[in-house]
């Protein structure tokens, strides 16, 4: 290892910025994604705080955000200081978008480390997400792969897992342990079981890595893939930048980073996790909304009943003799949810793009 | 007794139109109350079935209206037949209401027959109907103050109950028997004797009198209010009928009929009930709203879900996970309740009064 200056040096942020977040629906929607949105109250969208989180660690040219046409827009009004704004085609999943900026910064950065890190997720707790940031750049540097394992704080069917093996021993990085596994969100009784163990995190989806090792692991193992990034990568800086990316893009792989490179790559001993001790929600549906503190409009009235109760377009809602229920209404929309149905609300969606109602969704 | 040509010849029927349906909040407002309201998807608001029902057995012109002055005009527009409109300059509950329309209507036709029937109800099975009212005015023609017993058919908490007794043996009302008593709203173990017992009939507060019968009871029972009404009717052909009208109104007794007439004049042995065997409903509330079968806005959509979803503002309703929920949305307010509470809604109603929300009541 060579010595660094500066524990965060030579680190740079990527933000994938896509997905509609359809359990959110009628407040997500595909023209207004959940990235977009002030999801708590807090003033700031979700994009906004996880810029706040970055910018707090490294300087704004430093921090990429991965996004599509639809919305490069909306992200530009939102951060304004944003100078690394790579503008997809097309969606085609985390792994060409994080590919790409892997091989842009590569390029213009040899030797640097990219985290990338969810436009959507709240995460509470500056100091410690910033300690982990600490280890994980720390690990990534000896060329592991190397993710954050939020330390769970209930046994959560809602998220996959991180089985994490031995310590790893890494200077700067104590608690880096080598991954085992990857595992998809379990059943309840499993998740209870990953939680008493002490072995298993959550899988926030960060992964913190080297450029040229992300690559090196794509070139091995999604070598077409991996062709085409390098081929968009080399005309990024000349007058052919968009020619290329639009001739190049759509034939790209349409895989996930998890699929494509982390589990392999942990079968093989090339992964570590750092442990996360912060505060995080993906935000996935209503009753994670109401967990994180999302508050109700103060103008409801709530008679023998509680729970969530929106009303983007500013009427007042009434909720009688109901518990555990979540109310969202827009201008053109409304939604009735019961907590524990909140998953479902995907089921809308579809059921709205079935009727060819794209205006709503 | 006289020899009359036709069953129904001096009958006039008397629609007290009052009453906002705080129960039916947000569809029914004090602007815009119940009975002017097609709540049952009919094409046709409650009192223009009322209208329709009765028009079915007596010309136009012996049916009359009795309401405020905030819906004389709605009223007007919605029964371009009407002649008989009688605009209180106040409420003043059902006795002053049905007392002036007999005033009224007796000064100009000796000996008539008035039946008054609530403008928001909804009754299913016009030849019934109309034998009800047959009998029921072949009865009051001997100067009992008869009523409409309907004939349960579920153990309902909801209606008060009137005890009927022994058979009367009037000529042309074969079913008519004394009422011994009327009672409140019972709780569900007395309601359920009630049913069982064969002698308890709903009170659908349809009274049938002639109009000498009811102002000789109410000259004898409320003596000042009687003197008002009839200072009142003398009036009312002449110039200064406003005049005198807003002199006297504040000041009259304001009681309901229930309890001026029917209450003391059944223990008298005064009063009579006949039976209806139609299907009668007072749309109390959303749960009675759901059972004459109103119908869900067509777009809504259920998932793992049922039950009533009304969009007056026409956008689309999901919902997700509960069943047995109201849901009524109209452009400036939105009610959630769980069919078991539907008479908790007066609550809400309640509680924007006491926010000084007047505008959403």
């Amino acid at each position: 290892m060579t010595a660094v200056s500066h524990p965060l040096e030579s680190f740079h942020a990527v933000i994938p910025a896509g997905g509609a977040g359809t359990r959110l629906w009628p407040l997500s929607r595909a023209s207004r994604p959940k990235f977009l949105l002030d999801l708590d109250g807090s003033g700031r969208s979700l994009i906004q705080q996880t810029w706040d989180r970055l910018h707090d660690l490294i300087p704004a040219d430093r921090i990429h955000v991965v996004t599509g046409r639809a919305h490069a827009q909306a992200i530009r009004e939102q951060l304004p200081d944003l100078t690394g704004l790579i503008v997809e085609p097309s969606p085609r999943d985390s792994m060409p978008a994080i590919g790409l900026a892997a091989a842009v910064i590569g390029a213009q950065h040899p030797g640097a480390i990219i985290g990338s890190f969810a436009a959507d997720h709240v995460i509470d707790d500056q100091v410690s997400f910033a300690e982990a940031i600490g280890q994980a750049v720390a690990v990534a540097r000896t060329g592991l792969v190397t993710t954050i394992g939020i330390t769970p704080t209930e046994a959560s069917t809602a998220f996959g897992y991180i089985e994490s093996g031995e310590r790893l021993g890494v200077e700067g990085a104590g608690s880096a342990r080598a991954i085992r596994s990857f595992v998809e969100k379990p059943d309840a009784a499993t998740a209870a079981d990953y939680v008493a163990s002490g072995s298993y995190s959550w899988n926030g989806g960060m992964f913190v890595t080297r450029t040229d090792v992300l690559l090196g692991h794509l070139e091995r193992l999604q070598p077409g893939l991996h062709a085409g990034l390098m081929t968009i990568a080399s005309a990024w800086t000349g007058g052919d930048r968009q020619a290329v990316l639009d001739s190049t893009w759509p034939a790209l792989t349409k895989i996930a980073i998890d699929h494509a490179v982390a589990e392999p790559v942990s079968l093989e001993g090339g992964m570590a996790v750092v442990p996360g001790e912060f505060t995080w929600d993906d935000v996935g549906d209503f009753a994670a909304l109401q967990d994180i503190g999302a508050a109700s409009s103060p103008e409801t009235i709530w008679v023998d009943a509680g729970g969530l109760a929106i009303a983007e377009d500013g009427t007042t809602i009434a909720v009688v003799g109901l518990d555990d229920v979540v109310v969202v209404r827009t201008s053109d929309a409304l939604l009735v949810v019961a907590r524990d149905s909140a998953q479902s609300v995907k089921d809308v969606v579809a059921e709205l793009k079935r009727r060819g109602r794209d205006d709503l969704v």
